[in-house]
């Protein structure tokens, strides 16, 4: 990876991840491990420095994920052209085998590759140049898609929040999750553009502070009010009334509508159920993972000691701390009020209500 | 203050506070804002150094800031002895009103400052040395009766522990938080001694990380086996069945139970709840103020923004962030199985009981 351009962060809001140029061209995302203070955009030229780049959060939050990993295949497939179909197949599954590996829970990842190589399949008479022409149409439609499922969402989501309301959010499911606006953020982001009053509470998500980083840097863009908290105060400011809502993202539903979401999202979940607070995921349809009958089967992804240990640039427990670090929890169905979806509203969160929605 | 030693973190379990000499002494104390990485004492040599001490920290917890408190109104009063015993008296007035400004949730800070005054207040014919050599054995009488209450309150808590139990606590009720071997800990401690296998997880506890800092590094000196989490993490752990009992410190009891302690305590409190697992609070009676009737009357601190949006010298919130910090919440009775006191449980946790206790 390369740093294309290092500015201050600016008060425009530049695109989490965009393709630039044409079959030859590359990945252009803005490096989120850097947020809030220092905005630098990575240039990505070959699949491995996409790979690595979701590996290492540059780009997180499973749309973005998807819409990345599209790009990555035709990345790793732009020095195939010159071979045979073949080849070029071979190369394809070498690739999305590959880039599959880099994230075990976001299911869009898995979602957007298999797309790809179901477009692939589907056109087996094409030679590769003409193949990698439409895998980066598709890769492009994935990308619009998800734009304009952000909008969706934030149109269905906004009907559920009331003028004056204060919400609640984990980690960051805002416009830097995703290609457009973001999903729980979209929420937010559409309300005030209808003219509602509303204030966020951000957690700042321990470890790797995506709230406080990533969240706060976009409500502070879009100039919505809110307020920072560490995870542990969500109850708190909860049990004093200040909470009328919470909305997250989600990494992946399963058919019951068990939901994957950054670690400490079920804490939020099962905290804003027992004081009567509506507690909201919005997640586009892609999220969903109907081979999985619960969220039980969803594997959780451990990550490395050192994002506790080591997370703030400084040691902050001693040496040989054994550790428990898993990157995401499952929220159960029946503490989720209704899931946002590009496509309405899923609510009660029930397999029928979910098998309906997202095969409908 | 000045620092009197620097070595790296030894074995040996060093005393968190101690007065060296006599009355001329001086009062030796552990930095804890530099545990882990860092072991130092400071040496307050007057009321000042100790009213700093408390209020960043370098002594924290409850039991622990009664008796740095108690300590600096006898180095408060070290120049007072030439005067008259009007003087006296007027100095020690002084020095009580200014050292209980440091915090202000702590009520043993009160308690030990109200005990030293009512020393000098019942023997109002002593000369202001005899008056100070009798303040400085005040002092080492709570000193020691907190070392004794550790003890006690272990032996009492460590009959809730079974063999092979893992434990979960949050923020430090230490040996640390302590003259003696701590609240929280000395149940693990006193549960280690008796030959049972427990394993405990801790809080790291935003924003100051003392479960982290100072939880992890006094189990890995007493060798219990333990693993940190993020406080996020607490609910998943116990979803997943790995807890079987919470015990906690408390700064401040109310008289009908309610108890205030580190932020976050209240949401561990509700989480353990819905799952079924017992939640002690671990403290002494003095930490029992029973002029207020419920925890809604216990004075909430609010500490700087900076300790979430700059926590451990790196800035990871942008700019001009709004911040809410409540250092402590209330935890209801309701929530508490009962609350462990050098003088036995509390339970059902009632006002009736907590009376009985805290006035039998």
């Amino acid at each position: 990876m390369t740093a294309s351009e290092t500015t201050s962060v600016e008060t425009a809001i530049p695109r989490t991840l965009s393709w630039q140029g044409g079959t030859d061209g590359f990945l252009r995302l803005i490096d989120q491990t850097l947020l809030p203070g220092e905005f630098r955009e990575i240039d990505c030229r070959n699949s491995q420095q996409v790979w690595e780049a979701i590996k290492v959060l540059s780009v997180r939050g499973a749309p973005a994920i998807g819409v990345a990993a599209a790009y990555g295949v035709v990345l790793g497939l732009q020095q195939a052209i010159h071979g045979s179909r073949d080849e070029f197949d071979a190369k394809l599954r070498e690739t999305t085998e590959y880039l599959a590996t880099s994230r075990p829970t976001a299911v869009n990842l898995f979602w957007a590759l298999e797309r790809m190589s179901r477009t692939a399949q589907n056109n087996p008479d094409d030679p590769p140049t003409v193949m990698l022409e439409r895998l980066l149409d598709e890769a492009r439609d994935i990308d619009n898609e998800d734009r304009a499922m952000c909008a969706a969402i934030g149109r269905h989501g906004a009907e559920l929040l009331s003028d004056g309301d204060a919400v609640l959010t984990h980690c960051n499911a805002g416009g830097l999750a995703t290609a457009g606006d973001g999903t729980a953020l979209s929420v937010f982001f559409a309300a005030a553009a209808q003219g509602k009053h509303i204030h966020v509470y951000a957690d700042e998500t321990r470890p790797l502070l995506q709230g406080a980083r990533l969240t706060m840097w976009e409500l502070a863009q879009r100039k919505i009010p809110s307020t920072l908290i560490c995870d542990s105060m969500a109850g708190w400011v909860m049990k004093q009334g200040r909470i009328q809502a919470v909305v997250t993202g989600a990494d992946r539903i399963a058919a019951n509508g068990d939901a994957a979401n950054k670690i400490g999202t079920y804490s939020v979940a099962m905290l804003a159920k027992v004081h009567g607070i509506p507690f909201y995921v919005a997640a586009p349809t892609s999220t969903f993972d109907l081979s999985l009958p619960t969220g039980g089967e969803i594997p959780i992804e451990e990550r490395s000691s050192d994002e506790i240990t080591h997370g703030f640039g400084r040691q902050t427990a001693p040496e040989g701390t054994a550790v428990f670090n898993p990157a995401f929890d499952v929220t159960d169905a029946e503490l989720i009020t209704a899931i946002i979806t590009e496509r309405g509203l899923i609510r009660p969160v029930t397999t029928e209500n979910v098998l309906r929605c997202v095969t409908g």
